[in-house]
């Protein structure tokens, strides 16, 4: 049985809390909210506070608070291990005296929307060995693969997934700006967008990359320019060009 | 019973001839290719033609070849009904003197993988509303689902399909250049990327819009620039200048 202290009530925090607090591995023994209110009911046994001294005996603290945040909530617990559950905050921000981690589970959430930690690798990292196997089994408990990322690493991730995600989605959001304006349902590149993210699974993004740009297909390439706006023009430039050095 | 030629042997002919060969309610009764070579047993009652001449007595020619092709093939046919296959090509630019249309699957097509037209949007446009018909219901043999899309229109969805397929996978190819070089493996990302893609069947993408850019975090926007190389640089700022233009 591991005894946890969630901090925060975000959207990461949400979830965990919802997978932690049903299995019977783990004691969920504090939820801290700054606001005490949850939208939830409490798990049996398990406190909800404001006041982090009050967070004691318990095997793990999680923090999942906003990144700028995680510093400050630190230095005020005193439980054995302290973990953060950031992409972009070196392990060594956490200012508990304690052990330090990192349990940064790699997946955009919001609270609408159920998560299978199932499908959701998990990045630890620690100052002690055996904090690693305490995270281990953590994640196996949700039912997650780990792993193991330094937090230099995690620097790296942090920004290769705002290209895998942030500007994938942008071009997502101009791909849709163009159908609405000539009246196109977005729904027709669906299946497209949907195929382009799964052949990355079988197929290293290089090699799979097709297209006027790749081919260099000059006459395309062209009437496709003539027929975006400067902001739209200027990234397909850009792109074509990256796209073209890159080589496949 | 639709009696059809289909004209080529590229990726888009390879798996219509794979779907249309195994239809009780098609005669699939010519396959054009240059060379006569094709790798697979021929229909029943299908006639394999390097010469255009030989097509005759069909329902419709279902040309899939190289856009810069399309016109040339086009001009040699004597069937009811020409269509082509293509995104970027309109439908005038078919030079047959008899009826023209277009059937433009849109997905990203490879002969080494199977194809289910139960999940590819068929794009179709016809100088006449009988051939339309006809076109619906080749369609709803394939067991695919139509979108009536004029030539110019279908212009547009070709370049917000670069947008969303092509700039969207080398988005996918420069995250995993930075795993790569700093030894994070590529799939921890895969999880996110496929839900990014599956979040915009239900949310528009700009409103699905997260990150530092967005967020106008202009701490974390500064570090990661700092990590990136000259060319990344050059695609982060202009992006994130982008999203934030877009607003969510």
């Amino acid at each position: 049985m591991i005894k946890v202290a969630v901090i925060g009530y975000g959207n990461v925090a949400y979830h965990l809390i919802e997978h932690l607090a049903d299995s019977p591995k783990i004691n969920l023994a504090f939820i801290y909210s700054r606001t005490t209110k949850i939208d939830r009911e409490l798990p049996p046994g398990c406190k909800l506070t404001a006041s982090l001294e009050d967070i004691r005996d318990v095997d793990l603290a999680i923090i999942a608070v906003t990144d700028d945040a995680i510093a400050a909530v630190s230095c005020q617990l005193n439980v054995p291990l302290v973990v953060h559950t950031s992409g972009a905050v070196p392990m060594n921000a956490l200012q508990n005296t304690t052990s330090k981690g990192v349990f940064y589970p790699l997946q955009s959430f919001s609270k609408v929307k159920p998560v299978r930690f199932s499908e959701i690798p998990i990045c630890i990292e620690s100052e002690h060995k055996s904090d690693r196997v305490l995270l281990k089994q953590l994640a196996a408990i949700l039912g997650a693969q780990t792993y193991a990322i330094t937090s230099e690493q995690r620097t790296y991730l942090h920004v290769a997934a705002v290209f895998a995600n942030n500007f994938s989605n942008h071009m997502y959001a101009i791909a849709h700006e163009i159908c609405n304006a000539h009246k196109v349902p977005f729904e027709v590149l669906q299946p497209l967008i949907q195929e382009t993210a799964a052949k990355v699974a079988v197929l290293e993004p290089k090699k799979a990359q097709t297209g006027p740009a790749i081919r260099k297909d000059e006459k395309t390439l062209a009437k496709h320019l003539h027929l975006l706006d400067t902001n739209e023009q200027e990234i397909y430039r850009l792109l074509t060009k990256s796209i073209q050095n890159y080589g496949n």
